[in-house]
Parts: C-alpha cells; sequence; structure tokens
C-alpha cells in the first residue's frame, strides 16, 4: 500500500475495506469511494479547490443546529433529495405523489382536533382546508395521522424564528370516518429558501434563486398504508417551474379559492379575504397488506 | 421543470446553472452533480440511508471547530487528500514526492533557529534532524523558510491539547546557505487518527484501524521553487502498509537511527536514548523559472 498514486488509489481504498462487516454499508462506501474519486478526476481538482470544499462544507456543519439543517437544504437544493423520494416512491397510478420533506419537519408537532385553527397566530390571510384520505380503490381511511406544517405569509416557518418562538402554522389533526378532515390555518405564499448561509451563496454563485412555490406540508400516516410525504402547492404560483429544490409535481397543483369576503366553510363571517383549499389523498397499500374492499 | 423524476432530475438540475459566471465552478458542480446523483442511483439509496448521511455530515461538522478539522480526517481517510496531492504533483524524477497536507498544520508557527529545540517540552526522546534543501541540479536552496509539526509520543499534536497549550513540536526554521539545517525535537512515534468521533466511528465500521505510521511533517517554501508539502517516515514503522490516509510514499521512508547513549549532532552529551535523521529535500523549479546551474 506504499506509492499510491493517482491511478491505483481508488482500488487501495476499497480494499481496505474487505473487512467491513456489513455488506449494506460496504456497497453504499464503494460507491461513494468511487464517484468522490472519479469527481477529483473528471474536474482534476486542484488543492486550493478541494479546501474551499473543506471550507464550504465546515460552513453548512457550523450553521446548521437543532433548527436549521442547512445539509438538507444543499441535498434538496443539488436535486438529491427529490432524486432519493423518486428512487423510493414508485406507486401505482391514482396514487398521490411524494415529494421532498423539506428541512422544517418538526417531531411531535401539536395536535389538534378538526375545525381548529393551526395557523395559531401564524401571520396571514385566512386559509380553510378540507380534505380526504382514501385508499387506491377509493376507500376511505380514518383516522389517518396528518401532519401539516408551512411557511407563514412572510415567508418563515415557526421555527425560524428562534428559540422562543410559538408553534404556528404546524400541528397534527387525524382524519374522521369517512376519512375526511378540515382544518383552518393561513394561506401559504411562496417564500425563498434560507439564502443568508453557505447553501445561498451557493445559490447565488450558480446563477440561481432561491424560491420556493407556495405550499403546504403533508405527511400522512395509516396502519396498512404506505407513510405518504407530500406537498399540496397553489396553482398560478409564479416560481412552479422553478422551484429552487425541484420538488413540483403536476398532480399535486392545486386551485387555492380567494374570496373578497363571505362565509367560510366553517361558518364565520369575513368581512377580509380568505382562501379555501380542497385536496384528496390516495395512500398506497403497504406491500403485503391484503387488498380492502374486494 | 414540473415532475421531474430519477431518470430527467440530473439534466434538469444541470440545465439551472446555465446562467453560471465562473466557468470553472460550472464545471466542477456539473460534476458534483452527476456524480451525487450516480451514487444514488448505483446504490438506490432508500430515504432511511440518505437521513443517516445528513446526520452523519452533520456530526462530522459539529466536531470540527478551529482545532479539529473532521472533514479533512474524513477526506484523508476515504483517500481524496492523498488523490487531490497526487493529482496536483507530477514532479520531475529526481524531485521529493508530495503527500498529504494532514489537518494537523497550524499558520504562523513558532520561529526558530538553526539548532533549537522545536519540541518544546514535547514528551518523547531526543531527536535530531539534520537535512538539506537543494534543487534538482543539486544546487542548494539558502533561506528556504521550513515548517515543521509533529505528534509527541502519546500521538497528539500540541493543538489536540485544548486552548490553552503551548506550542511543542511545530515550528519555522530556514536553510542556512549551503542549504542545509538542524534542529532538535522528539522522536516521532505511530499514532492514530482522532477516532472519538464520526470518522472514527466509520473506520470501526468499515473494519479499518485508525493508525498512522511515524513520520513528521515539512512544508518547504523557496523563491523560484514550487511549495513541497510532504512527510518523512520512519522506516520498520508496522503502519507503513495500511497508513489509514494512505500518504505513504517508499522514497519517504527514512532511517531514524537511535542511540542509547552518547554525544548528539548538537555536542549534547547523553545518558538516555535519542535518535538522529538526516533527510535531504528536492524542490522542483516553479515553471516559468529559469533553470540554475546551466
Amino acid at each position: 500500500m506504499r506509492n499510491v498514486d493517482e491511478d491505483t488509489i481508488t482500488q487501495i481504498v476499497l480494499a481496505r475495506h474487505a473487512e467491513a462487516k456489513k455488506p449494506r454499508l460496504k456497497q453504499i462506501m464503494t460507491s461513494v469511494v468511487q464517484h468522490l474519486h472519479a469527481f477529483a478526476r473528471d474536474v482534476h481538482l486542484s488543492e486550493h479547490e478541494w479546501f474551499e470544499g473543506i471550507q464550504f462544507l465546515t460552513e453548512v456543519g457550523h450553521i446548521t443546529d437543532d433548527k436549521r439543517q442547512e445539509f438538507i437544504l444543499l441535498s434538496d437544493t443539488l436535486g438529491l433529495s427529490m432524486l432519493v423520494t423518486a428512487l423510493n416512491n414508485h406507486k401505482p397510478p391514482g396514487c398521490t405523489e411524494s415529494t421532498v420533506l423539506g428541512p422544517f419537519f418538526v417531531e411531535d408537532a401539536p395536535q389538534y382536533a378538526n375545525g381548529d385553527d393551526l395557523g395559531n397566530g401564524a401571520k396571514g390571510e385566512a386559509c380553510f382546508v378540507t380534505g380526504k384520505v382514501i385508499g387506491l380503490d377509493g376507500e376511505a381511511v380514518p383516522n389517518a395521522r396528518i401532519d401539516v406544517w408551512q411557511a407563514d405569509s412572510d415567508g418563515f416557518y415557526d421555527v425560524q424564528y428562534g428559540e422562543r418562538a410559538e408553534t404556528h402554522g404546524r400541528g397534527t389533526l387525524r382524519s374522521l370516518s369517512d376519512g375526511s378532515f378540515h382544518f383552518r390555518s393561513v394561506t401559504a405564499e411562496s417564500y425563498p429558501i434560507p439564502y443568508d448561509g453557505p447553501v445561498g451563496r451557493m445559490l447565488t454563485a450558480l446563477g440561481r434563486h432561491p424560491w420556493r412555490p407556495a405550499h403546504l406540508h403533508f405527511m400522512i400516516d395509516a396502519p396498512g398504508y404506505e407513510r405518504l410525504i407530500t406537498h399540496v402547492f397553489r396553482s398560478g404560483d409564479e416560481y412552479l417551474d422553478s422551484d429552487a429544490v425541484f420538488g413540483v409535481r403536476s398532480s399535486l397543483i392545486a386551485n387555492w379559492l380567494r374570496h373578497e369576503s363571505g362565509t367560510a366553510p366553517d361558518g364565520t363571517v369575513h368581512d377580509s379575504p380568505f382562501s379555501t383549499l380542497d385536496f384528496t389523498f390516495v395512500l398506497n397499500r403497504l406491500e403485503g397488506t391484503a387488498s380492502r374492499g374486494r
């Protein structure tokens, strides 16, 4: 293993992994080493560029904390997150498509009942969301756990307001016996991903904007069905064709109907504008789970 | 740009970089995206594995500070650092070969005169180093700036002892008019790279040990010559064939002569063991610099 050179080093590194106990880890690290080395060879990476890369990753690491995940932003903006989502979510036609999780999901969000206001003081126009969770055969999926999270009208998620911020625009609820659910929140707007860090500087250097089209995040879990992680996008948004994280799918674009005033779905009367959204989520059956209703 | 899928996403991400101003950055990021995506496809990376990767990089970032550079350790242990060194240091035969910088170099190390003790209290047996800096035609290179750094006999560099540690086993000196230099320090021993962090856990999972064979680090700068970054390794070391960072080159292995007692090269008399080392460094001419002496 002396005198490794640019031609032999890849095989020498891989040979050093002969004793790896987990075959899957060995397979993954083999591919990591091969592609990392092929990249350096392809571009003939200079020592200065290598060090710039080290410094960039260091900055990504240092800005990352329990409220901000710059490595996920990096993965998202390089299309890796959407690729992994696509690779792992081949579904039968008719199922709601998956898209990226994003960096703003939080475990154990507050629980709400149907009809509650998940906005919980978030800035923005009122939005009344109605929806339904069904299976591929059209069967209702009752008692599904529905996680919802979204940015406010300033483009910020609650976790971006710092340690003392109250949860807003985020919560979990359950579908009713007919699979339906409904809640109030605020109208989602397009917003830039956090661009005051190294990923933002990367986007600028690459001539890219940081904007995402307006969307609501959903994660839906129900026994016997695959977990669904997706967004519902707002039709007409100017960034639908240039989402900074490549997450848009046509089937996930819905009409947010805007009302200048009037009676909302929950019976409340408004003299200021509000919007309504209705969307049906079709879950895929878990592999090995018997078909229902046939 | 809607409905990107696992087949089209790579080209869609690359198309988004059409406006990048610097061609070199565009070239590098094109290769990064292609290899990152090819890796995910090759191994069919699962969402769970993707998240484990995000967590691993986050830990690498969080343990990194101004004294510890875990991203360089990661690059070193995956052979990337040695590959980049090899790609960028094609030299004429006869020149001293380059090897990795490693994570423990420090700018502005204390200045010493020839004959001084760079050990400065470091643990270990005394070691007396004599050397010479010459060019490819054998010409002496006077007044070269020589940076030396090394671990003590416990295997630690000074910077690993924390904020209040005094500099030891580290310094800069200048070659004399005949290109020679000499200093005292302590005898280098083999040591493990820091393995109490994520890179150490990675090595364990891959069935690899973290040891490096004993070595001294040198960085030598002189006007008209290429900077030389290299090590001198100690012959007979048990890890010469399995250096954790793949840095060994046969031409850089030297005899450390051990003396049970006696008069050292600096005239001091020792009744405890010490070692001596002599090594000649041959610098490459800077491109575009006229040959000397012909």
